[in-house]
């Protein structure tokens, strides 16, 4: 009977385990996890900070004693700290007990994940600053947010984790000032569309400072080039790290932003050992280039092909198009393929259609305003991105652009689509099929 | 100068004038329009008999003088009598003057729409019994509602009419009654998934009778062989019969449904006579058969197509998936392609798979159930048709599958698909993904 051992016991890591059981029913497994829980939801994590969830069990999909039921060893609080490639043999340290002991694999999956980015500077490590990535963070947080009477909050960072811990201090009633060293929110969005989110940022009642950087921190303050702010607490959310530190000290090779480099069947470089979620890359489907995506849906379905393969089946993961979602109070964002820039970046020839519509036929009670934005290949008028901001309804339909995208589809074929149509859902043009068109007067 | 007669001045018919002036700007154009207003949203109506929409002014995006203003002889209460092909002539009969007039015409558009199937039923024409498909229906429906204290309506079939008319009238207070002559509601959709609907018609206050023919009507009663109910109001939402009567008389061909036969440049059998919307037919994209689709994104579309061919352009109506969303209450229902029983009758082997799921991650406030079901074809894997029924937010994901199902995917394509994922709008595999890997393993 071989071994699996999987380092990181978060959903993707389970789901590796399951999928590596329906082929190898007798593997067996060993499940190391630094924290303290098993199988959560780190997107759960700012509706915790924000109270529309209660508890932090809603968060737990399957609890370590569930796992364990299912003849899996989960080991909490324990950390790999080094790996012997020739040994095939991990270090694994127990937190609370302190001992160190070695753990034989046949086969390791490293779901290590990342961290939030910790910026070097002055007063980075004052116990007010936190970051947002596992869910002993998050009890931490909100255990400190009940604690000290926390009305003023500075989010640095102004990407989905800074959107959505803004929406969740704003219903905890506090003052939020975001702070974001670039031009815009939301890098992930052309410069237009973030705009749309910094403007809806400032109507929901978040203090936004753009072009502004954080020189350090004092107790109780943020220190910007923009001015000195209170902070009963800072949140970071600046960027996810890979956790790539352990594979790296082993040999194995890492590739963009030192995310462990993985073939589409998520091996590594070192025999046996594989690699799934926040802490290795992916590929663009677009660009063909290796992208970090730190994603919940990345995650989990690299885990799943990663736990085919190492069962002995036969899975690949084709690639990311970035496809991403996310809202502040009713204000709606998404995004998948490639903005301009990206577009640019890769070789792409490309013009950019921006078209405003509304989420529900414009009489219909509760429609509200949606931007879309196509990014389309010049001359063939491939789709190769798409961007939504609006009301409540608007942002779901990227689904739509990421499916087209991935068909290869050309505006002309998009304007052609039969997408649904009632009042409440849309106009008679879905916004979509508007902006297809819009696009192919630009391609014509 | 050439002359284009439209008979119909609703969205579809003035769009179609659009397109064509787009290519030959002189064209002189003569609209003849039966009721009151022109270019309103047939689709808007139930809103307005229900309340959310005022004033019927909401509902109308362009007003006969806006069109007039644009140089469109627009003639309100006019309507086309007979057309003789070999004169190039319409007969035109003035409503209100009740004189009769001829009207020459270089091309002729059919946007004649369709009526309300009235059964050959004793007491069919008691005025309480009313169809929803014009404006002028809508304005005397609301003016009998607010005329008489409604407190017993009776929708008489289950499609989206039905349906959307019975939200209307719950809105209103009634006591509504569905009658259905068949054994489910929604004949569009699986029977096990029309089920759903009928299910969370009586979860909304519906009294659902199905397999229950009417037998007849006296004033303030509805006869049915499962007994005789009260109505103040009688709404009959029983299917839609083209009004394709004038083409029929001057020899133009019929097809499916007795709606007019064009090409797909939307060409009738007649030379320079086309035919757009609700009078005429469709082509299924699945099956390659003839179906008639009354709704008003088909109309829309081949409006459109009809008026660049008319002003000198080029265009085509690729056909329909039969795509169509509606709602009653918080309960949304959407299909698209082939459902069960048309695979079967399009010869189509197909395997069916069913999964239930929720509208946002489950630990999301509001997260509520949703099904979707996939019909697949067995061998290739590749989906022919998906439904979907469940809480808000949960239809609109059927645009997704239209646009897989078009691009000829496989429900292994689909289970890769980079979709998004945040809690507020999905779990981390979206409904649309987890459906596809259930049906992949029945593939498999």
């Amino acid at each position: 009977m071989s071994r699996l051992v999987v380092i990181g016991a978060d959903p993707g890591g389970m789901a590796a385990i399951s999928a590596a059981r329906q082929h190898t029913p007798d593997l067996e497994v060993v499940a190391i996890e630094r924290g303290r829980h098993t199988s959560y939801s780190a997107c759960g994590i700012p509706y915790l900070v924000g109270g529309e969830v209660d508890d932090v069990a809603e968060l737990v999909a399957r609890s370590p004693a569930a796992h364990r039921a299912n003849d899996i060893d989960v080991r909490l609080r324990h950390e790999a700290t080094a790996l012997d490639l020739d040994l095939r043999r991990v270090e694994i340290r127990d937190l609370d007990g302190s001992r160190t002991y070695q753990l034989d694999f046949d086969h390791l999956l490293l779901g290590t994940g990342g961290r939030p980015f910790r910026p070097d500077l002055p007063g980075i490590d004052l116990p007010f600053i936190r970051g947002v990535q596992t869910l002993d963070d998050a009890e931490e947080l909100v255990a400190q947010v009940e604690a000290v009477d926390c009305q003023h909050v500075v989010v640095v960072g102004g990407g989905y984790i800074g959107l959505e811990i803004a929406e969740a201090f704003l219903h905890r009633q506090a003052h939020v000032v975001l702070v974001e060293q670039a031009p815009q929110v939301m890098a992930s969005l052309d410069p237009e569309i973030g705009a749309l989110v910094t403007a809806a940022m400032h109507r929901h009642g978040v203090e936004v400072h753009l072009d502004t950087a954080v020189t350090g921190f004092e107790p109780g303050k943020v220190l910007t080039a923009d001015g000195v702010f209170d902070a009963d607490i800072v949140v970071l959310g600046i960027g996810v790290t890979p956790n790539s530190e352990l594979a790296d000290a082993a040999g194995i090779r890492l590739g963009v932003r030192r995310s462990i480099r993985v073939d589409r069947r998520q091996r590594t470089s070192a025999e046996g050992v594989w690699a799934a979620g926040d802490c290795c890359e992916s590929r663009h489907l677009m660009s063909g280039e290796p992208v970090h995506v730190p994603l919940g849906t990345v995650a989990n379905r690299q885990s799943r092909v990663a736990g085919t393969n190492i069962g002995g089946g036969y899975a690949t993961f084709p690639g990311v198009l970035g496809t991403a979602i996310s809202k502040i109070c009713d204000t709606e964002v998404a995004r998948t393929g490639l903005t301009s820039l990206e577009a640019a970046r890769a070789g792409f020839v490309y013009d950019v259609t921006t078209v405003e519509s509304t989420t529900r036929a414009r009489y219909y009670p509760g429609s509200d305003l949606m931007t879309t934005r196509f990014v389309v290949e010049r001359g063939t008028g491939r789709l190769l991105g798409a961007q939504i901001v609006g009301g409540a309804g608007a942002a779901k339909r990227i689904d739509t652009c990421a499916t087209a995208i991935t068909a290869g589809m050309t505006v002309e074929q998009i304007a052609q689509l039969d997408l649904s149509y009632a009042p409440p859902f849309s106009g008679v043009w879905d916004p979509i099929l508007v902006t297809a068109r819009a696009a192919l007067k630009s391609v014509r």
